[in-house]
């Protein structure tokens, strides 16, 4: 009767602060709902830029911006997790997004995803360098050589660039966003009726 | 123990869609809390020009503004609310607002903002009008003459133009918000988290 997989497409950016909350929240979520994950990660930065943005709207528009930090605070006490006030915002994490691209249909990539998050929003620390990604990929115990080659390679350099144009073709905004077949959830707000929008049957129609 | 008298103070906007789900959500949502909503009707208008934005970001962001309208469609079947997409948006209600205003320590204005935004988001239609306003206030068997002329009174046009004020003192930029003591939540999406905030002590401290 149902749909045999239910999927949900999650497009995030290492440096957007609500991504922290989904990126940590998604994955025991969705297997609660028995569906799986589509690991999408990008780049924020160029998609403001397109949009007219030079940067985060919460560093442009300073009453939603100091706002912010107050609801990430209790955002993150509501779920529980570790929150610090990263003293660099929006953070760089081009390496990042590259290795969590090149991985993106693995076992690992949501535990790295968490771990990278982690110590951008809970230990205030940057995360776009080799050295940084090296101690994560070590501490899982993954082959960081082979990993760090595959993630700079053109190609998925080039697969980068190409979710950029994805993004903005399919709508994007802002992240984290939520795809369950064409429909676009926006915000961790939206996480939990794009997992129970995945039990819909209606949104698997083509 | 508890603190005796939880209030949550409600900023609202009549041409808000976000709005719309929190006027018709909060009185039954508070009451279920135990807490008392305080009205707060304001312009949006004002706020958004002093913010530099000419109207609202759901209008001057294409994208934003597109994905608004799914998103609104969603949230009402989950609310179980009447959707009907404005034809024009944001509407003008300055009227409504002064009569909310007059009335907003009265036992009616639940009632009445609930059906403005009932006409204006369920109906499409244009709620700014002396003719809309009284037929609304005679549905609720409420003296028509009377609460029209306090409402459009040199006082409480006064008094409407200090919620600009004080809503751009308090920080606030955008609509619904919602005060608990001094902490700021701002979104229908966080009317919960603050009636749960109204139940703990340290949010009543001074």
């Amino acid at each position: 009767m149902s749909a045999p997989h239910p999927v949900i497409e999650y497009w995030f950016d290492f440096g957007s602060n609500y991504s922290y909350l989904s990126t940590l929240r998604i994955e025991q979520a969705a297997q609660l709902a028995g569906v799986s994950v589509r690991w999408r990660p990008f780049l924020l930065g160029p998609v403001f830029r397109e949009l007219g943005w030079s940067t985060s709207p919460f560093v442009l528009q300073k009453e939603k911006g100091e706002y912010t930090w107050q609801d990430m605070a209790r955002q993150c006490r509501k779920y529980g997790l570790p929150w610090r006030r990263p003293s660099r915002f929006p953070r760089p994490a081009v390496l990042p997004t590259l290795v969590a691209l090149a991985g993106s249909g693995t076992h690992w990539v949501g535990g790295f995803c968490r771990l990278m998050m982690h110590l951008n929003f809970a230990e205030d620390r940057d995360i776009d360098s080799a050295g940084t990604v090296a101690e994560v990929l070590t501490a899982m115990d993954l082959p960081v050589a082979s990993l760090l080659e595959d993630a700079q390679s053109a190609d998925n350099r080039a697969r980068l660039r190409e979710q950029t144009v994805l993004a903005r073709a399919r709508g994007i905004f802002g992240a984290p966003t939520f795809f369950v077949g064409k429909e676009m959830f926006w915000g961790n707000d939206r996480l939990d009726d794009a997992l129970a929008a995945c039990r819909e049957p209606a949104s698997f129609s083509p």
